[in-house]
């Protein structure tokens, strides 16, 4: 893309509405723009970084055989109505009528319906294990939305339900989430620790949260800082397997690590002084087994191989697609601005022209512009006639984890800089050695 | 995707509930499930067809420069009430109150939206022409909603907007639309004819749309036969050059070609009589320009290069992409099902296991799905142990343009079958050749 077509309205000024830095940099980036209170429309720039995290969102969960489709945004009250969560939910729902007067909402998460799709089409073992999920567009009407995205009242979610015979193969499920919620997370950059999180008023047993360390975070956490040595890097799975992915959730739950709502003075007490940990956290997703509440009250049954009718076991696990940017963010900027991890960045390299209009410069400028769209790249090419340092300073706030800056003196030598916006240090090289750096810095990314 | 592990409810009930026959078979071939009147979701199969057209929206708009953002859902109710729409926009549309008591709206299109971002960030004309659009659900509260994603109240749209300086350089972006639809529509099997139509209350001198020819179409139109014969193929264009886009333009509107809105029965009479036709169509898309009117009430304005305060030329266009699944279906089925075009289909090809549990049989499967994935192809495997004649009526309900089938009988002669959907015709050949057969259909398509 070149940015004399791209509509990238960065603001010098830092807008005084927002609290925390990462709305602060998405404000300041041109990336989303508040149409009323925690509902935002996401520029070209932030959109670019929200499909990148539902593309990653959408691989993982596929990589583990889980099954996308698409609920729509508004539900009839009435499925609401058979769980008894219509009364219960409280203001946080958005409820309105149709020109018919049939009550109606916007969507907060998707138990109800998921479960009426299962119920309506499955009535037999042979089709399960069934993981169902999509990414959609939710609505909770927060009294006091704030944060940017972090606490939007729309916002992205994806939310995924398995239906299992057993607990025991819903208990795998769950392990399953685990483990694509921890590829998905280091995918993105992140390091999100699974930590056990609080039931809640949709009860059950097991559940996991995963936390963003970060100084902002809306939760407290205690955790044994061992847990944060612990990777999963790029490790095979078979999520077949049951004892492998049990080991993993072992793997990356059987250390402390726990919230507030479920903080254990007594048990974090017994892990060695020097490894406790007290920060604070920022939730970007959720696992959960609650068992057949709403199967039974939904009549999601199927028959076994005896022949009986009995309930599915269920969970629900949820990623917050919209919310991760920010989250993000807040993980890693600097006083100049964003710093995009690889995986989720919205170009994969900048290019600065320090010499608009020179015909060598240009040139070199869009030789590296095409070569590295020949690898698959999508570079961002600043060609507008402005000074070094305005165009140093986009691209710092921006935070496209490479920079090639390209001058007359550079070429002289023949060589081009490419910068990392990460450690700042800056290397020569020839154009073509260029190319194939940043080709290389994204095999298997991009 | 092996079926075995897929979700993929197929109905051999039709369902009475749908009048038409795209509706039917969505229906069948387990694509949608209606959730309230009008709302519908997207169950597996659908929701990779939606997918895939919205791929090609995405992609042919940003061939021309189109830029993507994403909207929300919800919009205050304050910016129309600005534009003077909240209160001509009649009961269509889906308003309510906040927690806050506060007017919101659920957007059924985006003018008064996206004239305010620009309105918000761009003053000079340098930064001028500025396309920008977004896919996203809309709501209109239809007093009858019916077949199916056709008429639906929650439906996904593409609407994209042009700001320019002038009125030449608007219709240039008119032209440019036009042509992005003309390959948008080609590239999902469709012949969709632009027809001259009537502005309605939105105003404006220019506008025209595309209609689908089908016996269930909504609009009675009249043409001449000859538009019938115009494709736009693969010729290059430069969407930068204006006369190479009016004359596009002129080459695809300059024949008859109306709807009953706006029919001319004596410039109809003017067609040799043996081109004229009257059919039915259904409405997939609209180019619409009309000028100032948005940018003068919302304020959106730019400096011009003599300093002078100007409002933007804007246009909007639209294309129907929930919609165009009917459309798709409504233009190419046979009474055993769907027919998808190449371009949209769900799976590249199904694979009929004609012996599961056949060990050589089996292995020649495995064999043709590994090698048609490493093909950048995707096959649906019909991996169940069910009777021939049902894996066969499954994949004509579902349309999948290719079917090969592999049985103890070819195998002993060294072939599998090769089948066409849309003509019926098999053909013998060995694994591999099947394979590079269909690499070489897909070729510059998947």
């Amino acid at each position: 893309m070149r940015l004399s077509r791209y509509f990238l309205p960065v603001l010098k000024e830092t807008p005084a509405e927002a609290q925390i830095v990462s709305h602060r940099l998405m404000l300041r980036a041109g990336m989303i723009r508040q149409q009323a209170a925690g509902i935002y429309s996401w520029l070209p720039l932030g959109y670019k970084v929200l499909k990148r995290i539902e593309q990653i969102v959408h691989e993982e969960q596929q990589k583990a055989g889980h099954l996308p489709l698409l609920m729509p945004t508004l539900q009839s009250a009435e499925l609401w109505q058979k769980s008894g969560r219509y009364d219960a939910y409280g203001p946080e729902m958005l409820r309105f009528t149709d020109r018919h007067d049939r009550e109606m909402l916007y969507g907060p998460t998707n138990e109800e319906m998921i479960t009426d799709i299962v119920a309506a089409y499955v009535s037999s073992y042979k089709a399960l294990p069934l993981t169902l999920y999509h990414i959609q567009w939710k609505f909770r009407d927060e009294v006091r939305p704030r944060f940017g995205v972090m606490r939007g009242r729309e916002f992205l979610m994806k939310d995924g339900y398995n239906f299992d015979l057993t607990k025991e193969d819903a208990l795998h499920a769950y392990n399953r989430h685990l483990v694509t919620y921890l590829r998905t997370y280091e995918r993105m950059g992140l390091q999100a620790i699974p930590m056990r999180a609080d039931s809640g008023p949709i009860g059950g047993d097991y559940t996991h949260e995963f936390l963003v360390l970060a100084e902002t975070g809306e939760s407290e956490v205690f955790y044994d800082s061992e847990i944060t040595e612990l990777t999963f890097g790029d490790r095979a799975i078979d999520y077949d397997d049951k004892a492998e992915c049990q080991a993993v959730l072992e793997e990356f739950t059987s250390r402390y690590a726990r919230t507030d709502e479920t903080h254990d003075e007594a048990a974090f007490g017994e892990i060695p002084e020097e490894r406790r940990r007290s920060a604070r956290g920022i939730e970007v997703g959720q696992i959960f087994y609650f068992g057949t509440e709403y199967s039974e009250k939904l009549g999601a049954m199927v028959t076994d191989a005896e022949g009986q009718k009995v309930p599915l076991h269920m969970g629900s696990h949820g990623i917050g697609v919209s919310r991760l940017l920010g989250a993000i963010i807040e993980a890693s900027h600097d006083d100049k601005g964003i710093i995009w991890p690889e995986g989720v960045t919205p170009f994969h390299a900048g290019i600065v022209n320090l010499r608009q209009g020179d015909a060598a410069t240009d040139a070199a400028c869009e030789q590296l512009y095409a070569g590295l769209q020949a690898k698959g790249l999508e570079p961002l090419y600043d060609d507008r006639d402005e000074r070094a340092g305005g165009k140093f300073a986009t691209m710092d706030l921006i935070g496209l984890p490479w920079r090639v800056t390209v001058g007359p003196r550079g070429l002289e030598k023949g060589v081009v800089e490419l910068t990392s916006r990460k450690t700042g240090e800056s290397e020569e090289m020839g154009l073509e050695a260029a190319i194939d750096r940043l080709a290389q810095i994204y095999e298997g990314i991009a």
